[in-house]
C-alpha cells in the first residue's frame, strides 16, 4: 500500500513535496492542508482535496506522514511539537542554533504522542550535516569547510527588498573560486568570511530612487552585508524577471584530513550539490524522511530524528536485500 | 571506557587499521593476530601484543571488536563467519557480486552467536555505496554514475605482474576527463566501460623481454584490459620506486536527477574521494564502523549490517546532542 502523505503549507516547499510524492513509486498524496481559503489555493494533482489547516487533526487516519511546509521563523517552532503529537511528521526547520531546542520540544510531543518526527531535513540541514559528520568520523584530524551558492538567498534577498528605493531583488551566494581550489586542492587554509562567499545583487530601483545611497545601504547593512565583499547590479524588472526568476542553489561539503600513522597522507571527502530548484530538491530529501519516519513508525520507534540517526537504507524505495545486490 | 579492537591479518589494511585506531579518541588496540610468525611480525604500537590467529578465539574477552583485514578472494569468505559468531567483527569485502551470499552466512553466524557483523565497509563498496542509495532515494528520476580514480589498482597490477617477461608493474586507473566533465555539468550520457575509463600501466621489462609482445599481452588480456584504451610506459625498477611507490586512489559518484511536477529543473549530487592512502582511508572507514557494531552491540542488536543500515551518527564519536548543536 502506498504511504499516504499530507501538506500541511503549500508554498515553495509544499509544491515541491507534491511534486515529489508524484515521482516517488511508494507515494501517494492524500491532502493539502492550507491556511489560506482553500477555494482559492489549487495544487497541481488531480483529486486531491485542500482543506482547511485547522481541520488537519480530523484527517489524521488517512494520512501516514505530515509535511510540515511552513517557515522555521514562526510556523515550524509551534506547528511541528502540535503537530507530532498526532502525526509522524517531517520538517525542514533550519535556524541552525535553535535546532537544539526545537528538537527537545519536538522529541517530547513525539514521545507523548506515539509518534515520529524527522526534523531539520533537506540538504543544509541535512545532506550537508550527514556529509560534516562522515568527515569527522572517518578523518578525525581534519579540517571541515562548507561553501555555499552560486544560488539565491532568499533571506538576503528579502532584506534587500526592505532598502529604501527598492522596489524588487534577487541575491546570489557565491562561493570564492580561489578559495574553493585550495580547499579542494587538499590545503587547509584558514578563511574569513569574506574570503569564502562573495554576494552578488540584482536589484530594480524605484522610479527616481538614490541609486548611489541604495547600494550604500546594502553593502554596509549588518550581519547580512557588512563582513563581505558585495556587488550591486542595478536592472529594470523585466531583467529581473527574465534572467533571475529561478530558485538554483548548490554547495561543497569538503574535508580535508591526514591518515598514517604520522599523520604522513592527505584526504580529501567532497560533497557537492548543483540545484536548479532549491525547493523541489529540499522537498525530495524530506519526501524520501517521510518514507524513513514511515518505516520507523512501522519497526516501533518513537521520538524525534534528524538525518544524522536514520539508517540510509530506509531512505530507499528498494528493500534491503536488492540494495545490498545493487548499490553495495 | 575505550573500545578494546582487535586487528586480524596485519597485511596494509591491518596496518591501516592500526593507524586509525592510534588517531580515534574514544579507542585502543588490544592485539594483532597473524598467520605469519607472531615473533617476525613488528607492528607499530608500543606493547600491543602479536599473536597467532588460531588463539584469537581465547582472547575474545579483551576485544569488543575484531577488525578482520584479509583479502576478499578466500579469507574473507571463512574468516568473518567464523569469527562473527564470537566476536563483534568488521570487514571490507569487496567482491560486489557475491555480497548477498556473504552477507547470508554472516548474518547466520552473527545471530547464532549473538554478535553484530559489519560487512562491505570502505569506501566502495561503502561510502559509494551509501552516495548511490542517497542519489536514488532523493532523485528517483535520474542517472547514477561511478568513476573511479585516478589510483592504483591493485588487482591490475597484479594481472601485469603475471606476464611473461615483466618483472615489476603498477596500473593506474584513470576516469575520461570529457565523460566526468559532461557528468558533472548534469548531461546523462550512455558510456561504454572505454568511454568511462583508460588504464595507464608502468612496467619494468626483465632483461632481453620482447616489449612489443608485453605491450600487446598487457592491452588484450581479457577482463582486465581489452575493454579498455590502454597505455604502456616500461620503466627501471628505480623510477617505479621512485614515482609510483604510493597507493593513491579514489573517484566520484555522480547522481543526475531531475525535479519538478515535469521533471524540468535538474539536480547533481556528486561525492568525491582524493586518497593519498586507499589502504589507510579504507581503514579509517573501517574503525568508524567499529565503533558503530559496538554501539549497535550495546543496543542490543545482532546479527550482519552493511553501510547502508547504519544510523550515521553511531560513526562519530561525538554524542548526538554534540552533533545536532555543532554539525546540524
Amino acid at each position: 500500500m502506498s504511504i499516504r502523505i499530507g501538506i500541511m503549507g503549500y508554498g515553495n516547499i509544499g509544491r515541491g513535496v507534491e511534486c515529489a510524492v508524484r515521482h516517488a513509486p511508494d507515494m501517494e498524496l492524500a491532502a493539502v492542508f492550507t491556511r489560506r481559503d482553500p477555494g482559492r489555493v489549487s495544487v497541481l494533482t488531480p483529486g486531491v482535496p485542500v482543506l482547511p489547516a485547522q481541520e488537519a487533526m480530523a484527517h489524521a487516519d488517512g494520512i501516514d506522514v505530515l509535511m510540515l511546509c511552513g517557515g522555521s521563523a514562526t510556523d515550524l517552532p509551534v506547528q511541528t511539537p502540535l503537530y507530532a503529537r498526532r502525526f509522524h511528521v517531517v520538517d525542514s526547520f533550519d535556524t541552525h542554533a535553535d535546532i537544539p531546542a526545537h528538537f527537545d520540544a519536538v522529541d517530547r510531543a513525539a514521545r507523548e504522542g506515539g509518534r515520529v518526527a524527522v526534523i531539520s531535513a533537506g540538504w543544509d540541514p541535512g545532506l550537508f550535516s550527514l556529509n560534516r559528520l562522515l568527515g569527522g568520523a572517518v578523518l578525525p584530524d581534519g579540517a571541515d569547510y562548507t561553501f555555499w551558492g552560486r544560488g539565491i538567498s532568499q533571506g538576503h534577498s528579502d532584506a534587500i527588498r526592505r532598502v529604501e528605493g527598492v522596489a524588487d531583488a534577487r541575491q546570489y551566494t557565491v562561493p570564492v573560486e580561489s578559495a574553493l581550489a585550495a580547499v579542494r586542492a587538499g590545503q587547509t587554509p584558514s578563511l574569513t568570511t569574506r574570503q569564502k562567499h562573495t554576494r552578488e545583487c540584482y536589484v530594480v530601483a524605484k522610479p527616481g530612487a538614490d541609486l548611489a545611497k541604495i547600494e550604500h545601504d546594502i553593502i554596509t547593512m549588518k550581519n547580512y552585508f557588512d563582513e563581505y565583499d558585495t556587488t550591486v547590479h542595478f536592472v529594470s524588472q523585466q531583467e529581473l524577471d527574465r534572467g533571475h526568476a529561478g530558485m538554483p542553489h548548490g554547495g561543497f561539503v569538503i574535508r580535508s584530513g591526514k591518515t598514517g600513522w604520522e599523520k604522513e597522507h592527505g584526504s580529501v571527502m567532497e560533497f557537492r550539490l548543483a540545484l536548479d530548484s532549491n525547493p523541489e530538491f529540499t522537498a525530495s530529501v524530506l519526501v524520501a524522511c517521510a518514507r524513513a519516519a514511515h518505516r520507523m513508525a512501522q519497526q516501533g520507534q518513537t521520538g524525534c530524528k534528524t538525518m544524522l540517526d536514520i539508517p540510509p537504507a530506509l531512505l530507499s524505495p528498494l528493500d534491503a536485500a536488492t540494495l545490498r545486490k545493487t548499490l553495495l
